[in-house]
């Protein structure tokens, strides 16, 4: 085949799942839904299902499941803990299932359900997964989980630093103005991430709620090589 | 009162017209359709009447009307001429009232109708309609038209551009990540603005159409003073 084509949304309200159909679909929502899935597989996580509604949680909880909930960054009172990568640690979540939770994690998975194949990117997974996209031969498209619907700098710098990957294989080629601005971004991002991140949205509002500690965890580069891929609706790790 | 609010809305599938009632909204598309308006009124035209549909851009037409008129950058039959800003010159738009269809231009100016005001952007007034924004007591929206509801890089840098005059007057306030972002985009762009523009789909869509020639025209700083602006439903000069 030619050169694969290299796509970035920056919404949900923009992703045009007609158009992705039998693309690799790369999820990114680094603060922090992507970066807590990845930080899960990598202390040994089973696998991970994804639940739309609180009361689908709940129900997990009841039979006996790890639960993950959060709505707006809050721990929902049932759960055992919210959606901090750093409560997902080798103790709690080695060889276990959990249910998963988020503010709209779920909702961006089944908008993407037509993909070739869904997986989860982060920073901490940045070498691993541009990998594993470079030795498959789709298109792809960088799904910026945003918040609210709104474009967000740090998951767009994230797609960025995943399509500069992907561009220096010089096997992709890309007419989108949104991965063009991405990398550009990226390249303004890389010297001082965490400096760069401060700017951001999602960094006030999760430290009004005391909830930024693992910020700069989130923008640690390559501390797992896991790639989490949805398997008949559920997370699991790709080489399983 | 205290600072301004400054939001930019990348795409009209990102524009929530709820929380922008009572904004100054400042609609962006200078490949081709803002930066037409605008040389428009540059050239003594006295109104621009919006129009959404084809057949009433036609009615129009038989009523005496200078039409202009396009779909997807090409002319329509009965129109005048499209909307290439050099179609707007002197001769042809002095004095008169112009109906003017554009692929999307009419719908955003409909969805923004809750506005305080809308005007009309462009680097051709980007300097005027700077001014005149900071000297209003409003919030203000940069709202880029985009091209079939995504994110384009010509409108960025262009909403990048106003909103740096805007900070600095430090009469604003943003948090709003698209804001800094097409800020830092238009930091990238300012120092060779057409090198930039090469590389955004719209430019090669305009170049395979034969539509490019008014490209480094679009890219003029202050070649106007002119602020359309919407009254009643039509474009006037603003000082009018």
């Amino acid at each position: 085949m030619g050169l694969r084509k290299l796509e970035t949304c920056f919404s949900p309200a923009l992703y045009e799942a007609d158009l992705h159909s039998g693309s690799i679909v790369v999820i990114i929502d680094i603060l922090r839904a992507s970066s807590a899935i990845c930080t899960a597989f990598a202390n040994g996580a089973e696998s991970i299902i994804p639940v739309s509604e609180v009361d689908e949680a709940r129900e997990y909880k009841n039979r006996g499941y790890l639960v993950a909930a959060e709505r707006d960054g809050y721990v929902l009172d049932f759960a055992d803990f919210g959606n901090s990568p750093f409560n997902f640690t080798r103790e709690k979540v080695a060889g276990k299932t959990i249910a998963y939770s988020t503010t709209n994690g779920t909702g961006i998975i089944n908008m993407a359900s037509s993909a070739s194949a869904i997986v989860i990117g982060s920073f901490l997974n940045i070498s691993a997964i541009s990998e594993w996209i470079i030795a498959q031969q789709k298109d792809v498209v960088l799904f910026c989980a945003g918040w609210k619907n709104r474009f967000n700098i740090e998951d767009t710098i994230c797609a960025g630093a995943i399509a500069e990957k992907l561009m220096n294989s010089l096997l992709f080629s890309t007419i989108c103005d949104s991965t063009l601005a991405a990398i550009d971004l990226w390249t303004i991002a890389e010297n001082d991430l965490q400096g760069y991140i401060e700017k951001a949205a999602q960094r006030s509002r999760l430290r009004d709620k005391g909830l930024d500690d693992c910020i700069s965890f989130c923008l640690t580069m390559d501390y797992t090589r896991k790639i989490p891929v949805i398997k008949n609706g559920i997370l699991v790790d790709n080489i399983l």
